[in-house]
């Protein structure tokens, strides 16, 4: 069944769920376009997978608001946009760098606000388009020594939340994607003493793809994702 | 992508979600077994879907033993198994009747657990297999003037839980559905002044469809479906 | 600030929780009533305490109501009602046995309804009482190899939000408290080596009279509880 | 039973609940400090209750800092930490500005940061103190049309577990106050259509004061409240 969209936005885009995505929402048929601040290592990817790259810092309003005006102009608006940057400064919080914290909370869920307002200015007129939040187990439980993350995933949750009950009687999908483990990659393989303990890209990427088939009849605002081993 | 499967049996089986999933499961080409207290009402959808019925009450420990044991001599055990019986006993809690809210919970929660411990039994040689309960917003939320049913689906929900948990890492998918709103019905239509603000029984059905095709890498343990107009 | 109830009816009534709440109240001038299915084991608690003990099955809806029927007559209606009875039947769900996890679930949840019930007929008509639920960390989240013991404690919590929904705005403050670790006791002393891990009975039993003085304009329908070292 | 504090710090103080705060700390003995931005208007209460202002951005690194400082300097470091600041930017997503919503979530939730991680580095040498956040049912629930409060009181719920979860082993008891529903006041008076659908000030700032009394073998990180006739 393919998919009823057309153009896709992924923000915060990178080598893990973020490429899964691109191939996966590429080979359905849909333009993909990846923003990141760092966009040289996306090269790759983007041949592989035809997608564009475009160069943003999602933490900054203007920068999102030439992000999406870029994207109006060389693609027609996004239908389906999807938010995957995040950013934690582990320690005690006693000794947390305030300026650290501020920015991490920015990446997480500020810019997550700015891409969610530009998403639904553009869907609202057409009462068509999707909103995906990629969260975290940080945002349903908050961890000691983890106050900066914490802090951005619940935030993120919240603004999932408030949107999605805000646009979806407005046609508009929103959902958060709760991914509860940590996803495999080339620099943190899943660990050899304990088989299967991390999610794949490719699994994490598959659920985005079911959320995006439901039939507006039946819609998840919420999914969590483990690997089956996980304890949870 | 066809569905790792090969034998489903939905419990409680009526006329909603059960007659949805047994379409779609057949049409996936797995054999379905529905299992009901009454199995005439069941016999068109019989006709449809090549479904078997199998007559069983749900909440009686022997009879849920029976109707395995009788799945298992005819079809092999079954690798999906979906708990839908559920009972409701509304009114204040002063002048609710005891054996009433008894029965009404034994129906929705113990039954499902006969009903679990039985797919567990056969499952978990094999290291696979899938069970599927159907929730409630009353098994998240406690309603007034609903103890009967915010028990018996609270309770559902404790024993996903605990079973995705026991069960997860043998192997065993097992997930919790919150149906977060009504389901429309030949007798309960799609209300004309608030279209749309119903579950279609295809919309539900797909979602546990999506369940069962997750890879194990990215399982959901529970999902909440509701319509795109629904408040919550 | 003194209490503003009368008669205090515990039901399932033990050595830990119960005993620290019966020396409370009966220090805050309440009239304490001590059931439990054997009352023998209370008799030292009773003479301490001045507390009366009555012979019931909380399970039983006759014996439950043959319980308040003495009470009404002995002593009044009781003005707080708290439910503490609960039963486990740990093992792996392929194993667990049908009739025992009946029993355990009626003990934690249907016990509790009952008395809830009798309790909201007789506050109802005076606008008047408190209904008070000991929860579990299982009735939040449902462990493996706990099937039962989440269902039960799951199906509790819902009792007390329906409950609550229903009778606090009848002036009635139903409130579920999440016993979130182990409780010391006799047998089950603090942990030499993980000192302080354990809730005192005391400080369990006190969160319970905080929630019986809230004033009704800032009521709390759920506390948690556990102890300063406890992960959770 | 009186409370084991001396010093109480209250950042983002007004007229509602941490007026009734400094009232009912100042009668309990303690040497109440209050910080807001703007002084003035809390001359009355100060005057009244002993208290002391102190002005402050609670938001601003540097500010929080000094304001620490100087409360060390007159009066030695706080043992009661509180954090009633918020702000809110109601509206539609697409049209909320985008500066106006950063310092909403500066002022809710990255203050809370500041003052919590100036609290903590001068409880944790002695093990000893309290950290209470006043959140709302927005950190909970994400409404519409409030997508900044969303996000502001979920990052500050985060916070709170997140510190509660590292300090708690420390000694210092952190918890996060539900405030579900609205406060009275002159100016939002108890509405006459519906009397007492609104908290007073007076009943949320007892239950601190029951969290101050807590003994740590039996904490709470967490409680709701809400007015006796609310629904919820």
């Amino acid at each position: 069944m393919s998919l009823p969209y057309r153009t896709a936005l992924i923000v915060g885009a990178g080598a893990g769920i973020s490429a899964a995505l691109a191939r996966l929402l590429a080979a359905e048929g849909l333009r993909v376009v990846l923003a990141a601040r760092d966009i040289a290592k996306l090269a790759d990817l983007a041949a592989e997978t035809g997608a564009v790259t475009v160069a943003a810092d999602a933490a900054d309003p203007q920068a999102v608001a030439a992000l999406f005006g870029e994207v109006d102009v060389r693609f027609g608006a996004p239908d389906v946009v999807i938010y995957n940057a995040s950013a934690r400064v582990p320690g005690p919080l006693a000794s947390l760098d305030p300026e650290a914290v501020r920015q991490a909370v920015e990446v997480t869920a500020f810019g997550a606000f700015l891409v969610a307002r530009e998403a639904a200015r553009r869907m609202e007129p057409h009462g068509h388009g999707a909103i995906l939040f990629t969260g975290a187990t940080a945002g349903v439980k908050g961890f000691p020594l983890s106050a900066a993350f914490a802090m951005g995933k619940f935030a993120l949750r919240g603004l999932a939340q408030s949107a999605a009950r805000e646009l979806g009687p407005k046609g508009i999908h929103v959902a958060h994607v709760v991914v509860d483990g940590a996803v495999r990659s080339a620099r943190r393989p899943d660990p050899a003493d304990k088989p299967d303990s991390t999610l794949t890209p490719e699994g994490v990427a598959r659920a985005y793809l079911d959320l995006l088939r439901q039939p507006r009849d039946a819609w998840s605002s919420e999914v969590e994702l483990r690997p089956w081993v996980e304890r949870f």
